[in-house]
């Protein structure tokens, strides 16, 4: 049931993307935003599309939102990717975009993701303006200098501090990395109906957190060709992760804790959220 | 008296940005942002909150569109600064972004300047939802993959182009890079009134490309301290501009028979509109 709901929003994420992005001047600079834009897990775009279904709404009014959270986690990938950044030459199994075209590519790409992501958060599908604007206000907000950018800030000046990161450190840079905009996919649905989001934000802080750390497990034990992506970089870096401050085994049980908590934060929404628990499952048992 | 409400505009456009950015966690890439968004000209501040006050609306009311139209013109030129673009290691006098820090500050702080604009068109203080979210759709449009960023991607695409551009390339790229968010900026103050954009949009197009040609124009006439930035790069380059399309006679010409065009447009306003029309010839005498 849900690896069936996980395709079936794939598939209509990549067609959505591609008309969204197709609409734009043609050009390298499309080109390359779709080439980012394409494939990944789309876990994003399902949690939107998710949450918007427990509130009653469809997934074609849902998925303008959907493809912003897609747009500008893929924006971030370009950027974090390039060499000043985490330098990665790999990306869901093809070349980064400053591998296949350049530098200056992947920053204009990346910049115009970001834009494209707020553009979409005002298409009058997605309803009112008031819960348009208040979906570009928490886009921003999980987004900017308070959310992921204010993670991946900090997890560069770590690469170069003196000290490994503690485990409170580490959990505060992965709220924003990560969990800052797993968090914004999973209330947008609560967003759109305009409802309590209280539910959802704890799902998602569970979530996210549950998430991060699984993404460190399979940076030691994944397999390189399922992830698309290069892995062992952070024991490499010797980089503070999860896993080198809980062991794999205690990263492992932390992880299975927070998605129990996942789980129970939906009780308010019974059976309706039941593809949402099986999500949370998914984050830990992914490959990729 | 223009003179007066520019530099009244840019007083109050310091303080207010100072204090956006300063309600940020602090770190590397607040300094950066708030290093970044200071000074300038302001004339897109002033061209956002002059249109709103022919509108009636206070500059109050209006500082946040003038604040994310700076934020989003601050975030474009660091990272159109960078190495990887166009190279430059001095702006508005001081050393840029990935100078003062590195290169990756320079894409996470330019990121996080994108979305605090886009954070600011939602501030309640500009009024109702509908013009928030159309006040977001416009900077969206204005900024993105159809408007700023595809014009520097035509920029970047013609400095390794066999023959040089046209002059109505030129004038297409320059509606891109520079054009599109002067007019947003133009244009606001009719989107928050939910008025008429038509008169503003026309004096907007015309403002914009004297712009673009007194740039050329600088680059070749202007004084390096006065700018604040490396002039000359253009011939340096053997790159096509207005300068080197129309000779300096013509460019000087097209731009004032634009200024005229552009204060014509402003006749529906009358009186009110008074200091724009002394913005338009500010445009072409400024020297920087």
């Amino acid at each position: 049931m849900f690896s069936e709901r996980l395709k079936e929003i794939q598939d209509a994420v990549e067609t959505a993307m591609a008309a969204a992005i197709g609409r734009l001047p043609a050009g390298d600079l499309r080109d390359a935003m779709a080439y980012a834009a394409q494939g990944g897990k789309r876990l994003r775009a399902f949690l939107a599309i998710e949450s918007a279904a427990i509130h009653g709404i469809s997934m074609a009014q849902a998925m303008p939102a959907a493809l912003a959270v897609e747009a500008l986690h893929a924006y971030s990938l370009v950027h974090d990717d390039m060499p000043c950044m985490d330098n990665d030459d790999l990306r869901r199994g093809l070349p980064t975009v400053h591998k296949k075209w350049d530098d200056a590519t992947a920053v204009l790409a990346g910049d115009a993701l970001q834009t494209l992501a707020f553009e979409l958060c005002t298409d009058p599908v997605l309803g009112s303006a008031e819960n348009r604007v208040a979906l570009v206000a928490a886009l921003a907000q999980a987004s900017g200098a308070e959310g992921m950018v204010y993670g991946q800030a900090l997890d560069i000046a770590a690469e170069t501090a003196a000290v490994p990161l503690t485990l409170d450190e580490i959990i505060r840079l992965q709220a924003g990395k990560t969990g800052a905009l797993i968090s914004f996919a999973a209330q947008a649905g609560a967003i759109l109906a305009g409802a309590d989001r209280g539910p959802l934000t704890a799902y998602a802080t569970a979530l996210g957190l549950a998430f991060q750390i699984a993404d460190d497990i399979l940076d030691v034990e994944g397999n390189e060709e399922a992830a698309g992506k290069r892995l062992g970089k952070d024991a490499e870096a010797h980089k503070a992760t999860f896993v080198s401050l809980l062991g794999l085994a205690g990263a492992k049980s932390r992880a299975a804790d927070l998605v129990a908590e996942a789980e129970a934060a939906l009780a308010p929404y019974g059976e309706a959220a039941s593809t949402l628990r099986a999500c949370a499952r998914y984050v830990i048992e992914r490959d990729k």
